[in-house]
């Protein structure tokens, strides 16, 4: 059974990854290095990076070229060593430059692209298991049909896997032109292996590089090739593809939160994050955004145009349209956050309710609080931030603006058009307002004057 | 002449309708009744029997299994008797469930899926026509044209639609496989034949299940085929295919504006709900929704972004960016809603303006009147709502806070900021301010007392 | 080498185009001239007239039917002549009612159409270079190879695009039917040839029309083809097409962006205008629109639900989400405009900040300026406008009302809820704030009172 023959794979043989990131990504046009590109708002070399963690690797190299300084910036502290190719001269150099952060160790290698961030843990699980099979493969080449295998190079292999030739399309013949099994460049070796392998493939070719797949043909022991589906392999070479890529995601991670029980009314317009959590039950409407960090529970609503970004949102509550929930917000049981509402880095309580054009940051509301259009908390004096706290079954008239820090107390009322600088207490009402004052007539004069003055223009 | 022949049918032979809605929609993860999801803001099984209405039936059955009280509420009223099948024995059985419901009727019968809501009216229609023809058809079977006919039941028939035989795809021959004219399960039978075939069908398959379909290949009389689209009768089984149904609903929806003389910009990102109406030379912009409940006027332009729900929009008024239109919100003729802005039970008259961040709630405003940015009517003290009446050519400075009841009459103006407690009359100033205060110098302190500070730190 | 030639014929032979446009345009539904309706923010014709104003036409003639107001209109000022054609009698007719227009004028002339309005300027361009080749083609015809041929013309022509044979579709036999490239209808012909050619033609036709293609099989001198893709010559004859050709231009238009070094994350979600500038490294989140005249610079961010008018946005700067830029709204290097801001004919300084609920119009805002939640500039008083000017540095309080025409001075700090009517100066603090009141018990009481006004109802 390949679960338990998993287990024991991955008690016994260690595994090293080595992640090829040295391409320039000239076709990117950008100055951010072609892997630290987002997709699902994580960096593609991230994707890899928590892919391989449950594989639970002792070593992890990136190799870079250009852009060391970024990439080992957005690795650290996750125990990824940086290897440097100073030179373009082929996947099979760049896998080589891993050798001295290799040293020493003894097991699976598994080679990994920074630019094809899709693969899954179980299709690399799947590489490792076969290559620790009775038959011993040197390598173990994943392999792909793609829609148009015009540009790739065939794997002619039998009905084990067995791999009897690889040839580029530009070398291949007709008879293997028609073969649609293409090789997408993953591979996995034994360390034993790999390094002296690599010494004995040449750059005998027009371009004058190393590659990578030329061990597979060296004489000797045969390779075996897995084949997964292409859209795991797709890989980043412009933003145009970027774009592909992160679509895949996108329509892979839909179809998923529809399975797990969640109502997505328009899916091509609902953009998950990498680790978008949503429970049971949820409706998503039309045109709804999910940042990173977002956990929603059962029987939620998530209103159209809502934007989504490090909050969780608890059982049964209302979320939009429009709304706006940015880092630390916390919206509770039954609450409701309307149109044009912004929280940041506050709680709601139990149905408590911000139902319109209001900013509530560094705060706290209480169970059942109303919170009434237009109210703003002014959390920020230029130099620090400061806290409001809202009472349970407070009611927050509108318009008002709470100088933090303050504090209203449960079931106080406060007026509207107040601008609330000193604690209101329990159940009291706060008004801070001026004395309504008419001018009889005063807009008919007006309208008159300005008039005038408009046609004298 | 067919439709003359329709309206002998429709005055001659009373019809029942059968709603099957008894599968336990597992795959649907919800703890919602799988017909009770909405298909363009309208549960499924409502979008059938809005269609059926248009035939004047005289008996609704639907056959529940697990939710019948669900069910149950959401038919309330509409005449729709439930029969319950509690076991899941097949379609046959289902049906047979109805045999009470339908005591003394006699007429045409019509069987149709609680998860297949995309049936046209014409298409019933068409069933129950061909079962009245001069052949008299024992049943009439709706068939489609699958894109792939895989798992679908094949229908072998002549010419004339006369049915040879019905064919499961498992124990099809190669021929009949290549038959792409599937059985959708829609049928029409008369209520004279309906229960006394279904007594004679058996449940010897691999299921034990008693299968609807069966009845037409009884020995006696035979039966024929009518045509369909395939969209027609895509079912829902999952929420995969819930979204699937919308899209379709949506499509043709969008299509029928666009005949209609509706511009929209971008039709993928435009969605409506199943009552909208529109006028022509209607612009709807890219991203915008529709509630249910929406009705548009001619020359209207809907900017993007834009939400509208149970809201009546006049000739040439425009909406949008950013508009939020709630039930019971009539915008009048070249009025205008702007961004950020929430109107909700509201009138504005023709010509008047909301342009920027305001919340106008269970309120009138004239005819010409000009809402100021960040306007909020203070409808509710957390027990009831009150109404705000603004007059013709009224001027509401920003940021103001109308607390009603209150009415600011024709023609008067509001000073910005104020929070208005009582009645402001025709042609007024209004104006609750405080002196404004200046403190020379003291900012610069601020400054430097709030550096050193955070520098301490 | 085609270049060179293309330069001499550009200082060679004069040109005129001739842009058919009398179409009735039943099927659009529109009060509005067909070639009126826009894509991409800008009317088909205007479309044509921009492509073509490449070339240096000496003259531009639209042949208008019905609505010869609404053209005018849009062309004034443009250099068109207008040409009507009383009675539609097809193409020939139409295009013979530009002789008056050509009086006099002696060189190549292009026939286009107002409503196949993405023909590119190098289509055209190698349309005329053909007319001008050694072996002198009466006319060149622009032919296209269509998904679906079925209704289209014919052309059947030899390896040098030497046509043999034009066919309508009904009168061709199955070899010719069988031919896929088709008939787009836009043509170059030498004016000495084109009015003399037109008189030849006859309208013995079923629909008793003069066909413009009828010139080609005229006998004498031979005509030639050259073929373009097939998404440059789609026509507009409905709505539906109206929007399959801006999403072919839109698909265009993000392509493009994308090869330029610009990231969408959801390129189908984002819609640009016909004039949209965009610097490298600039990140455009889903569900964003362009209206015209909207210019970027490099590494800004423009996040989700974020719709740009007539704005310039300096680098660095963050936009969104829910920014709302309109026309004069510049935003400076490092700037913030966030959720739920709408900016108007105001430039914000470097690194300044307007980032919740606020609407900033007629405003200068100094570097570094932060303007706090909810503020708004109060730039109207029913008849003028006012500016606000806010120097580098100041700190707006939020909910502040800004009543324009009004200064606030640099490093000023304006407190929260304030109105500011006066001009504030540099360093000073401003307060328009009344005294916070507190009624203790009020709202205990209060709640008790409505709870049984609500118990009694």
């Amino acid at each position: 059974m390949p679960s338990i023959q998993d287990d024991i794979l991955m008690t016994t043989r260690p595994l090293a990854v080595i992640i090829l990131a040295a391409g320039q990504g000239t076709r990117m046009k950008s100055a951010r290095h072609k892997v630290l590109h987002p997709i699902a708002g994580r960096p593609m070399l991230l994707h890899l990076l928590a892919s391989v963690a449950e594989l639970a690797p002792e070593r992890k190299v990136v190799v870079v070229g250009a852009g060391r300084d970024q990439v080992e910036a957005a690795v650290a502290g996750l125990g990824v060593s940086i290897a440097v190719q100073e030179q373009q001269l082929g996947t099979g150099h760049a896998v080589a430059q891993a050798h001295d952060a290799l040293a020493g160790f003894a097991g699976d290698v598994l080679i990994l692209y920074g630019d094809v961030p899709l693969v899954r843990t179980e299709t690399m699980r799947a590489m490792l298991d076969r290559l620790s099979r009775g038959d011993e493969p040197r390598a173990v080449v994943l392999g792909f049909r793609p829609d148009d295998a015009a540009a790739y190079g065939r794997i002619i292999a039998d009905g084990q896997g067995v791999i009897e030739k690889m040839v580029e399309h530009k070398d291949a013949t007709p008879e293997e032109r028609a073969v649609t099994l293409c090789n997408s460049g993953l591979m996995a070796v034994r360390s034993t292996d790999l390094f002296v392998l690599l010494d004995r493939i040449g750059n005998d070719n027009a371009a004058g590089e190393y590659y990578l797949p030329d061990i597979v043909m060296l004489p000797g022991a045969q390779s075996a090739v897995i084949e997964t589906e292409a859209w795991e392999v797709a890989g980043v070479n412009s933003r145009v593809e970027l774009a592909g890529v992160e679509s895949l995601w996108q329509q892979r991670r839909r179809a998923e939160a529809m399975r797990d029980g969640v109502t997505l009314t328009a899916p091509e317009t609902v953009f998950f994050s990498h680790d978008t959590v949503l429970g049971r039950d949820v409706v998503v409407e039309p045109h709804v955004v999910f940042g990173p960090g977002v956990s929603v529970a059962d029987d939620v609503t998530i209103h159209a145009f809502s934007h989504l970004e490090g909050a969780t949102v608890e059982r049964a509550a209302e979320i939009g349209p429009y709304a706006r929930l940015r880092p630390g917000a916390r919206i509770g049981v039954k609450a409701k956050v309307g149109n044009f509402v912004e929280i940041k880095k506050a709680e709601l309580g139990e149905g408590a309710k911000a139902n319109h054009l209001s900013y509530i940051g560094d705060a706290s509301v209480g169970a059942g609080a109303n919170i009434g259009a237009g109210t703003i908390t002014c959390n920020y004096d230029g130099f620090f931030k400061y806290r409001t706290q809202i009472g349970a079954g407070a009611f927050i008239g509108s318009n008002s603006a709470l100088v933090a820090p303050v504090t209203v107390g449960e079931g106080a009322i406060v007026g509207a058009g107040s601008v609330v600088t000193k604690d209101v207490e329990a159940d009291a009402l706060c008004l801070v307002r001026p004395p309504q004052e008419g001018k009889p007539g005063w807009a008919a004069r007006f309208r008159t004057k300005m008039k005038a003055r408009k046609d004298a223009k």
